[in-house]
């Protein structure tokens, strides 16, 4: 504070408020350390300064003394009696377990045909979003704080600031930006925007805040490093009649989702296959090193890897194509599971024949010429699992005296699209174009409660909110047409910019002529409507057995990944992969592909390329772009994408999901394709070229 | 442009779009003159620099060359035939003309006891709010224009800027900040407005310009100079047996909004007293000069003035106290007025009594011994009266999580307060703090469509669909509630931030509990609520006849004022004013106090100081506060505010408006206490220290 320039400074000893988190069982944060500082990159102060040069500065010359403690930075080791813990009130460190007993496991193995039982491990990972994180904060002369930030859940985001702060939720704004990205890893409250609300508090001054490159990858969310055992039995006609999975998760030094992530890792085990003997233990492990969080796909990826890896050892052990295998355990359209799930729509079966048939499936397996190969993996997702505080979306809608019209819904495109899907769901309901529709989001005082953008939610729970709120000005306008055109309003239909009297196509009004005559017409009146939906067969999964319709409707997916792979360098080239999807009704083609696209060059990062290395004291080892690699443009495979969904009876039109579901079977497909290629397994990932080499020498 | 720092200049060449105005039948604005300068002052050219100074320096570069037309300054000459047209198209430069003729007038002066005809002059004002127009335009990258603009009626600029621009409605933003007093001078779209925008369309950067006072009076908006003839009849008794009312008023260069105030004179003429047979003339008058506007009691002070002075002429012509006169003619609650105004409250009679008895208006009347008088007067408005394309009010409501309520409305607060009102009937309804509802408003993209602040409809129209959304959450929360209390919904009373079953006062859940357990009980949903709404018993006048119920309710005033009169300076000290004012049931008496001497201070202005003056080329003389004086914090008299009110039916809580009613009898009881005072009447508009002194002389 004495040099010149510094406008506040700031440390945890601030804070007047308590420990949040996104889950209200594990509220373990505090943004800036207070007593303890739990791994390397732990905040413990901020300052801001009017410029950026003034404030390194000043950075400089804070002295921390640290009291070193005993540390801990495997999970395995976290986990055992004696180990140092991370947050005193958690035995042996672990932060969450969840387990599921559904039928008779042992029963299931004793009569399989075949059993066999596997290890794996799936590496951490950044969410490498291209645009970093940034907070700017205000607190006006009433005591007001707004705060700016790219997030993906500015509702969610508020209620953590009020319990940081300890500062009533309604005196605190928070306003979404565009987002460049976010990928899960920007659905918690973060230090950066408790430090710049801190300093904008005693600055008086606005304060922004940008994390670099570094930052973003060492003290932001990591997908959590997981290693996971599968046991499976099976008939002789290859069909599964028992399955444990135990994942333990290295969480970190702080909770954040990671109750969410140990129940999903077991909960979408049992979406694509119908299992009937089904057991699963989960953990998330305390220890010192930086967060785990939701990465898209959220505890579902590192399993699914797993069991799609060991279905294809269990078909070669048996003799029988991997494809057929798992569509003799296909879930069907119909079926409940055995932990409670019900599938209102399902074309998995669907997805199989069209991704094998269209891949060109039967003559690429087993090439035994070339060193390329073809893998397959299936993998299904919740539309929106049920969630905390908020938990329905909610609009509103008004139509202008000039025709067009203005969405408001609290849900966050975070650069996924979502914007245009429900500017496309209004537009449709109203015989309009998406350009007709202007949507205001992500705003916690001007637009409505929405929990946020997670949980692959949006389309489904804002689609259905903004479709409600679509038909009630829809009934407003029908209504008012019905006067003008001497009809009923049941016989008034929008579409075309118009709307006609149905068995009169001659009668039309024009939309924004309706509109205008609606709101002067008579004693004048607005043309507003309201939506709040959630699905209203779901519920919370039971406490103790965990069964239970957690998500409205579910999505699935088969896609068949083509490799060659370089015998001299070890290198796997990712040619094409193939993709059959149903995510219900697609209501954006373009976004569809976009997410089939994106979905995998993730996946392909993940089984083949990035990796967050921890060193000796839990610091990662490669915080940037030029040692955490990630797939370009030019690393891009051929993606083919095949809409097999048919229309979900609870979704906007039909559609489900597609922002999560797809990246699940990416890697898995790719893992089994570069073993159909050189005959390598791996089961520790990525698959690094020097692992690829091993595999070889050893074969 | 050559000049460095210079971004960008504009014209009226640059327009792409038409004549804007906010009368549909009276376009005749373009923002930057086109062809014509009509007054000194009209805007030609702006533009847009790095700074100030750059900006004054590059505007001493413009050379502007004007071919000199013939003009006309004063409304009686321009209405003469051969008069130079200031539009080509208005015959006469007659801008509007409405005429009343309701019973028999002739008839009605046949059958009187005593008729007079008397003449006068109310003079040009300004508005004088103390904080500047300043607006601030900036166009996005999508071609998106956003406007920060202090404005009473975000919606209304919008479409002008519309029409102006060429742009589509959906394309402009309008948001409006805090605003510092507008009065009806900040309804209208202003010049800079358009030329704010087109800057910043060309610079594409923001470009905010701010008026100077000396613009501020000069170029914006004035209150209309106006000659007043009335002709009033009387029996022996004092009942009004027939009026005729001629107003012409000068409307300077553009028509703003006179259709309106040329109704309204003589519309307003009709509320507090019973007259049988009526006649008016009215016409606005273009002239070369500044233009006119709405300002507070818009088109009724003028005649209002006029009026009730010659009331008291007749009073003492007959020999009867004031008083009495205007009691034994006053409006009664049930009455429905010649022309169709419906009053279903009116405490006027009440209001003459008890204003008469607490002023000591018996005791203080008529005194010889000193040189103090006492006056009377009485007055009443509209609560909004039926607009143009947006003619209801509409809001949303939203419960957040912690309890907390934010509503959204399209209603601008201009500094009357509005905001707290608004919050006062939403608390009221659920029970809680106007500090837990935090209210946003005057953003045509994030709330709803609400026409503006003007012609008195605030509280009225946006009270109501507060209260109306207010109301539906409060079901939504009611319906919760009793799930939870194992009661009915009809039974759930909502009151001190809880809510209590009926008979059985034991039962409590805190509100922000209920709030919390409704958001995420069951499947979870979100408590929002909408209102919109305009009253059901009004209508547009008839074309022909001007018969029909513009308003869903009338306000109704008496005061009485009390001067002394230096006879030696001639100057005018106002001492007291007593105010009896039936505004319906007051909701915020705290601002009904404000708005009681907000109309005192500035009814002061216009009665004794204020004065507009123009130059012989029609130019403004006095365009700043050295030379324009307003009353200020030293001369503001003693005000006592009697609330005589009774609930109207149709209002929020029963509440009517007290925005405008009040100032418009301010005028004549001030000047019917002068002579009371000295004698000395004073028919032409302010009564300075000039005036007295050549009265006393004549006397």
């Amino acid at each position: 504070m004495a040099l010149p320039g510094v406008k506040a400074a700031t440390t945890g000893a601030d804070l007047r408020g308590q420990k949040y988190g996104p889950f209200r069982s594990r509220r373990d944060e505090t943004g800036l350390a207070r007593d303890k500082v739990r791994y390397i990159g732990d905040p413990v102060a901020a300052l801001a300064a009017v410029d950026e040069e003034t404030a390194l500065e000043a950075i400089e010359l804070i002295k921390i003394e640290y009291e070193e403690l005993p540390a801990v930075f495997d999970a395995e080791e976290a986990m055992q009696e004696g180990a140092p813990l991370i947050h005193e009130e958690y035995e042996r460190n672990i932060c969450a377990y969840r387990n599921f007993n559904f039928g008779d496991v042992e029963e299931g193995f004793n009569s399989s045909f075949h059993v066999r039982e596997d290890h794996f491990f799936s590496q951490g990972l950044s969410h490498a979003v291209l645009e970093p994180r940034a907070a700017l904060a205000h607190s006006d002369s009433s005591g007001k704080l707004t705060l700016w930030t790219g997030t993906q859940s500015p509702y969610g985001v508020r209620q953590d600031l009020s319990l940081a702060l300890g500062l009533p939720a309604s005196k605190i704004r928070v306003i979404k930006p565009f987002v460049g990205g976010g990928f899960g890893g920007k659905g918690d409250l973060m230090p950066h925007e408790v430090a710049a609300s801190l300093l904008a508090m005693k600055a008086r001054q606005p304060v922004k805040i940008s994390l670099t490159r570094e930052e973003e990858i060492s003290i932001t969310r990591l997908r959590n490093p997981m290693s996971i055992s599968v046991k499976t039995g099976v008939s002789k006609e290859g069909v599964i009649l028992a399955q444990y999975v135990k994942c333990v998760a290295n969480g970190g030094a702080y909770a954040s989702t990671s109750v969410m992530l140990t129940y999903n890792s077991g909960l979408t085990c049992l979406i694509p296959y119908r299992i009937s003997n089904f057991k699963y233990d989960g953990y998330m492990i305390y220890t010192n090193r930086a967060v785990s969080g939701a990465m898209r796909g959220h505890g579902a990826n590192q399993p699914r890897f797993a069991v799609e890896c060991q279905l294809d050892m269990i078909a070669e052990d048996i003799g029988m194509d991997p494809a057929e295998l798992r569509l003799r355990n296909a879930t069907q359209k119909g079926d409940t599971s055995i932990n409670g799930l019900v599938f209102n729509s399902c074309e998995l079966s669907r997805a199989i024949q069209e991704v094998t048939k269209v891949s060109g499936w039967e003559e690429k397996r087993g090439r035994k010429d070339i060193n390329r190969g073809i893998g397959i993996a299936c993998g299904g997702f919740v539309c929106g699992a049920r969630g905390g505080s908020h938990t329905a979306s909610a609009c509103f809608i008004q139509v202008n005296e000039e025709g067009g019209v203005v969405l408001s819904t609290g849900s966050s495109d975070i650069g996924q699209g979502s914007e245009t899907t429900l500017a496309q769901i209004v537009a449709e309901e109203l015989g309009l174009s998406p350009s007709d529709v202007t949507v205001i989001s992500g705003d916690t005082e001007t637009t409505p409660i929405d929990p946020g953008t997670f949980s692959s939610r949006v389309t489904f729970y804002a689609g259905n909110a903004a479709l409600q709120a679509a038909r009630e000005v829809k009934r407003s306008l029908a209504e008012m047409a019905a006067k003008f055109m001497e009809a009923t309003a049941e016989d008034i239909e929008f579409r075309d910019h118009k709307v006609f009297v149905k068995y009169a196509p001659d009668k039309t009004i024009a939309f924004k002529n309706l509109a205008q005559m609606a709101i002067s017409f008579g004693q004048g009146r607005s043309i507003i409507g309201k939506g709040q939906w959630a699905p209203q067969n779901t519920q919370f999964p039971d406490k103790i057995t965990r069964y239970g319709n957690v998500s409205g409707a579910y999505s699935f997916a088969a896609q068949v990944a083509e490799v060659e792979v370089d015998t001299e360098t070890g290198e796997v080239k990712l040619i094409k992969v193939t993709i059959a999807d149903d995510c219900g009704r697609v209501i954006n083609i373009l976004g569809a592909e976009g997410q089939a696209e994106g979905s995998v060059s993730m996946g392909q990062g993940h089984a083949l390329l990035e990796n967050i290395l921890f060193g000796d004291r839990g610091q990662i080892m490669n915080p940037s772009f030029l040692e955490y690699k990630i797939p370009t443009a030019l690393d891009m495979a051929d993606v083919s994408f095949l809409e097999v969904g048919s229309p979900d009876p609870l979704g906007p039109y039909g559609a489900k999901e597609i922002g999560e579901g797809l990246i699940i079977s990416t890697v898995p497909a790719i893992i089994n394709a570069i073993y159909d290629a050189v005959g390598v397994r791996v089961t520790e990932l990525p698959a690094r070229p020097e692992k690829i080499l091993e595999g070889l020498r050893k074969r």
